[in-house]
C-alpha cells in the first residue's frame, strides 16, 4: 500500500509518500499551498511540485498510490476541487484528494491518541480539543482583525504600533523604534505627505497600508530580537498570556490529554513556548509536544483514511523515518 | 461679500453662505463629502445638495459668491477637482474651491488666535499645532493600522475583541460580550463556519470580515453604553490617556495657547473630552475649546481667502450667527 500525505499551508507545501506500516520513502517540498491566499491554480501547482520530489525519492509512480490525503486550513471549494487536481493527474495520479484541516494535522502530528488538545500559533492562533478523533471544540482562530490573541501578526502589529509611537514621542522609548525605522530604509515619501510628521512615520504610512493587514506578522521577530527591552518583553509575555488563555478554554473541563503545540511562532521561539507551557491548566496536559508542522499527522491520517489504524508503533515509524528524510533534505 | 464655506466629513457634508463681516445667512447639510471613502462624484453632490439649501436659506444666488473653501481632509486630487466643481457650476457657481485641512478648520473653529494646538477624535485620532497660522507639527493620525490610538476605531476594535473574548471565555467577563453579541443578531452562518465555535462567534467572523476594518468604530458606543463595566470602563480610560500622550506630544515644548477638541468621539463623550483635558500637560493650555465640527473654522477660513482679517470680535460673529442658524435647523 502507498500513500501520499501533504501539508499545504500559506508559506510551503510539504509532501511524504509512505508505505502501508509507516515507513516514509519520500519527501518533497514546495512554495504556497493556500488556494484562499495563493489561489487555487498556485495551490495545484505547489501540491505536485512537491509530490512530484517525493515519489522520485521514493523511486515509486504516483500511479501506485492507494490514497491521497491533503491537510490545509478551509479545504478547497467543490467548484474547484477538479483544478486542483489538474497537475496531480499530470503526474499519473488519478485518486480524489481527502482533504483534513491543519488543526487536526497539527494534533495528529504530536501524538497517535484520540483525545487531546493542540495550539497552533503561526501568523494567526488556534486552540482546538479532540475527542475520540474528532474536532469537538475550537477557540480563537478568529482572524487578524477580531483575534488571534498572542499570534505572529498580533506580535508584529503591536511591535510597530510601539515602535511608531515612540518615534512620535507619545508612547514609552524602546529599541523597536530603531528596529522599524530599520525596516522602513528606502520607501520613498512624497513631499506633501509628510504634513507636519517625521519622515519615518510618514514612510511607515506609506509602505504599510499598501500590503495585506496580516502582513505585518513579519514584524514579530523583532519583539524576540529587541530583548531586553521593557517594551519589546511586556508584548512578548502578554501573547504568552493571551496564548494561555486560548488554550485553557479548551482545556478547562475537559479530559486529561495530550497537548500538542504547532505553528511557527511556536516552534521558532521557544522561550514563547516556554511561557505557554507554565501558564497550561495544572494536571491536565499529560504530555507536551512540539511539531514542526502537521506533515507527520498527514501521514497518519492518509493511512487511517485508507483503513489502516495507526498505534504507538505505526506513529513512531512515521515520524522516526520523515525526520530522517528531513534531514537528508 | 459673499462668501461659501464647507466642512466636507466621510459621515456628512456642512455649508455656511456669509457676508464679510462674519455673518451667517444660510445653514446647509448633506452626505459624505469625503472623496477617498464615497468618491469623487458622491462628494461632488453632496457638496452641492449643502451648498443649495445653504444659499436658499440665506436668499442669496451662488451667482454672488466672491470665494469658495473647502476643509476636507486629504482634499481633491488635481485630476478630480473639474469634476468635484461641476455640480456646483449647474447651481450658477464658477469660482474654483480653495481647499483646507479638516485639522486646520477645526483649530480655527475653536479660536481667532494664530497659535495653538487642536486634538481631533472621530474614527481616527490626530493632534496638531499650529504657529502663525500654519500647521508645523502632527502626532498620531496614523491610520486605523498603524496608530490613531484612542479613536472610535480603537475603541470599537478592542470593545469587538473583548466581547468575543469573553464569549469564548478566553477573557474577563464584561457587559461587551452581552452588547456585542445582540449587534450580531440575524447574521446567517452556514454550519460549516462553525468548526467547533458558539455560533455568535461565527456570526462575528461572518458580518466583520465583510465590511472595511474602519467600520468596527460604530461599536465604539458600547464602551459608554456598558459603563460600569470593569473591562469597557478599562477601554474608555486607556482611550484617553493614549489621547492625552498624543496631545501632550505636540504641546510639550511649545509656547503657551488655545487646545481645541473636536471630532464626534469627544463631542459625544464628554466624560472622554474630561479625561483627557485633566491629562493636559500643565501651564500651556490658556484655555479649551470643544467644538462640534469644523464649519465656523471653515467659514472664518474663507474670509481670510478673500482677504479679510478675521479679529475676535468676526470670530464671535460667526459662530453665534452660525450656532443660531443650527438651532433653526
Amino acid at each position: 500500500m502507498i500513500a501520499v500525505a501533504m501539508d499545504a499551508g500559506g508559506t510551503s507545501t510539504r509532501c511524504v509518500v509512505l508505505d502501508g506500516d509507516g515507513t516514509c520513502l519520500g519527501y518533497g517540498r514546495s512554495g504556497s499551498g493556500n488556494p484562499v491566499s495563493s489561489g487555487v491554480l498556485v495551490a495545484a501547482a505547489s501540491a505536485a511540485a512537491s509530490a512530484r520530489d517525493a515519489f522520485t525519492m521514493a523511486g515509486v509512480s504516483p500511479r501506485e498510490a492507494d490514497v491521497w490525503l491533503v491537510a490545509m486550513a478551509g479545504g478547497v471549494a467543490d467548484a474547484e476541487v477538479e483544478l486542483f487536481r489538474e497537475p496531480m493527474r499530470g503526474l499519473g495520479l488519478g485518486l480524489p484528494p481527502v482533504f483534513e484541516g491543519d488543526a487536526m494535522a497539527t494534533f495528529r502530528s504530536g501524538t497517535w491518541q484520540d483525545s487531546g488538545y493542540a495550539l497552533i500559533v503561526g501568523t494567526g492562533a488556534t486552540a482546538v480539543r479532540f475527542e475520540d478523533g474528532r474536532l469537538v471544540a475550537a477557540c480563537d482562530g478568529l482572524g487578524w482583525l477580531l483575534g488571534d490573541d498572542g499570534s505572529g501578526f498580533w506580535i508584529g502589529h503591536r511591535v510597530v504600533r510601539a515602535g511608531l509611537a515612540a518615534l512620535e514621542n507619545r508612547g514609552p522609548a524602546t529599541r523597536l523604534a530603531e528596529l522599524v525605522g530599520a525596516e522602513l530604509v528606502g520607501v520613498e515619501v512624497p513631499a506633501r505627505a509628510l504634513e507636519g510628521r517625521a519622515p519615518q512615520i510618514a514612510a511607515a504610512i506609506e509602505a504599510l497600508y499598501r500590503g495585506r493587514p496580516v502582513e505585518l506578522a513579519r514584524f514579530a521577530r523583532l519583539a524576540f530580537q529587541a530583548a531586553p527591552d521593557p517594551v519589546a518583553d511586556r508584548i512578548v509575555a502578554e501573547a504568552a498570556e493571551a496564548l494561555a488563555a486560548t488554550v485553557s478554554a479548551v482545556i478547562t473541563g475537559g479530559a486529561p490529554g495530550p497537548v500538542v503545540l504547532g505553528g511557527g511562532m511556536l516552534t521558532h521561539n521557544p522561550a514563547l513556548a516556554a511561557q505557554v507551557i507554565r501558564a497550561l491548566p495544572p494536571g491536565v496536559a499529560t504530555e507536551v509536544h512540539s511539531v514542526p508542522d502537521g506533515l507527520s499527522g498527514a501521514a497518519g491520517l492518509a493511512l487511517r483514511a485508507a483503513g489502516t489504524p495507526v498505534d504507538a508503533a505505526v506513529f513512531e515509524r512515521i515520524t522516526g523515518t520523515l525526520a530522517a528524510l528531513r534531514v537528508a533534505c
